[in-house]
């Protein structure tokens, strides 16, 4: 018998039987999809149908249960988007079901090696202790090449560790990728050599399926210091592939675009935490943008923390990673944000910034405020 | 001025204010992502900020209204997934939204040419006329090559039309991927050769990055008849990629595993038909899995049939697609789902068939039922 792993559902249910049954339903629906009279015994009954584990009341007070359901290693095949498929694939239809946790087993962490830096290799190349890391944005699109290095350079003039494309900057003709990458490479390294900073810029290369690998090396040979992927629309598989890739070794930062619907109905998806952080660590992310509490966006503070205490708890292997809360950050929630997060956390500050008459001296005041 | 494409958002509102409010914010986070007292003028202002055309009450009676917004083509930059993050990117994130159309523009039809052969090229394929095409899946993971090419050929011998793949049949060592697809290709030609049919086989290509289209052509050398991949996985730039490769020919069948948090929360995500039509027929799905109503999924009978309207409405372009409705279908069925869809269909019956002691007896008993 192959090593199992697990995954908690919660399943509404207006009773024990009833949850027992769409428990027992999903362990079919997620590995056999075949009525359970017709699944052949021996081989396919015994390891590859999903078991059901547990079944308890939700300790949360929903109107249902937790129900824990392992599946086989042997399931997997070594593909990271059929352990996705047997974690949620066809039960993401189904309503009244959320993913809990997802409990690891060692044939998981070997197919899933992690992020290859996480928070302390990011801390390093910022060149900063135990202390939080900071990250801004050059927007909006429309603006040309040369007014986006601009914004990249007064970001690194005023102290940011990391200056990230806007996720909406693709390869429109205002500002084609690589022009952009180069002169927002150029601008950073120009404004390192003033403040004897370390800055780094980090390209956005989601896009075309055949050009995101492509882009990637690119942004390497050319000196960017990560890069950025949305994985809810490029495939959830892009991010561990470049982060197990030998030939590529920059960060990984991802960003939420189009993964809403995944985790904010109480009826559907993914928790909060097994969505940005487990899974995320799993794919290889570095660093995981998501809506921070309070802006906005509608999470609530706890949902928050749990995203960062998934990015830090031990997985039995893949490293801890930032927490990169972001979207209407302001400079007077600097003190709320570090008493929530404390310091292993990236603030992601754009907008704020973009609307102060002078971008570099409010990066200053922002990393004043931050290391108070 | 560049042409402009719309979406027409459902947002959740107490009144009129609020609701315009919202959508002005949807305007301003789809595209500038940034204050509006910080859009600078000009070219980002008047060209790529998102523009309110219209505001109405609901007329399906929830409790809200619908927003019409208007984006440029100059902000897609010839990207697919950049038109999904200007449609729903960071706006997926915030509950009481949900995308309800989507209004193409003579850009983007340029840049989604759509399905390959369509409703009617795999008609033609099939050497069928204007009736329902069959297909049927082999499972469960678990089987044999050796048994899952055995029921190909069953399914072949009694006249299903496409014979896929399971979505959770990948690479495992009991049936790798390579030699499955050949086993099954042999055996649906032998079945062929036997009946003078046409049957086709499928193979699922979901994997890892950067096998996927490897794959699908490794697929078209060896024989298969379509492939299938689930988007909301392996990401929604592949399918097209596929779609618009000169050296690739087969039809592909989409399946919606890790989809269903797109469009089962009222409050989030997409309508079925903006999600299941229009985007999978821009991306150039010939067919559409998604689960039936009255099966062990919860969509609605209006909900499949607004599916099946989108596959085949004039979108001026791309071509007619075919909606297979799949999940818990059975014999008994036969006529309600003849009366819901009419000709203008694929029915997919799986788990049913497999019930049954003699396959092919039951495939062909199914076929009579659905040409009856």
């Amino acid at each position: 018998m192959a090593p199992r792993f697990a995954v908690t559902y919660f399943v509404r249910a207006a009773d024990e039987a009833e949850a027992k049954a769409r428990a027992l339903d999903i362990a079919l629906e997620q590995t056999v999809e075949i009525p359970r009279n017709a699944v052949p015994s021996g081989y396919v009954e015994d390891e590859i149908l999903g078991r059901l584990e547990t079944l308890e009341t939700d300790p949360a007070g929903r109107p249902g249960y937790l129900a824990t359901i392992s599946y086989s290693e042997d399931d997997v095949g070594g593909d990271f988007l059929q352990f996705l498929n047997i974690v949620f694939g066809n039960s993401s239809i189904k309503p009244g079901l959320k993913v809990e946790d997802i409990h690891l087993s060692p044939g998981l962490l070997q197919l899933c090696k992690g992020p290859r830096h996480g928070i302390s290799g990011l801390r390093e190349q910022a060149g900063i202790g135990q202390t939080p890391l900071l990250m801004s944005a050059i927007k909006p699109v429309g603006l040309t090449t040369r007014e986006l290095a601009r914004l990249a350079r007064d970001f690194a003039l005023g102290g940011m560790h990391y200056v990230k494309d806007d996720h909406g900057l693709v390869d429109q003709k205002t500002s084609p990728f690589e022009e952009r990458l180069r002169a927002c490479v150029d601008a950073v390294g120009d404004a390192n050599a003033t403040t004897g900073g370390k800055t780094r810029f980090v390209p956005n290369i989601t896009g075309p399926a055949t050009a995101i690998i492509e882009r990637a090396k690119t942004a390497q040979e050319l000196g960017a210091g990560a890069v950025m992927i949305a994985p809810a629309l490029a495939g959830y598989d892009v991010v561990r592939t470049l982060a197990a890739d030998p030939d590529f070794a920059l960060p990984i930062v991802s960003h939420p675009a189009f993964s809403g619907a995944n985790v904010v109905s109480p009826d559907c998806g993914f928790s909060h935490r097994s969505f940005f952080g487990t899974l995320h660590r799993l794919m290889g992310a570095d660093a995981v943008i998501y809506p921070n509490f309070g802006g906005r966006f509608g999470f609530t503070r706890d949902e928050c923390l749990s995203i960062a205490r998934a990015c830090a708890e031990d997985l039995g292997g893949p490293k801890a990673i930032v927490a990169a809360p972001g979207g209407g950050m302001t400079f007077a929630r600097v003190p709320e944000m570090r008493d929530a997060y404390g310091n292993d956390v990236m603030y992601l500050v754009g907008g704020a910034l973009l609307q102060e008459p002078n971008l570099v001296d409010a990066c200053r005041r922002l990393v004043a405020a931050v290391y108070k």
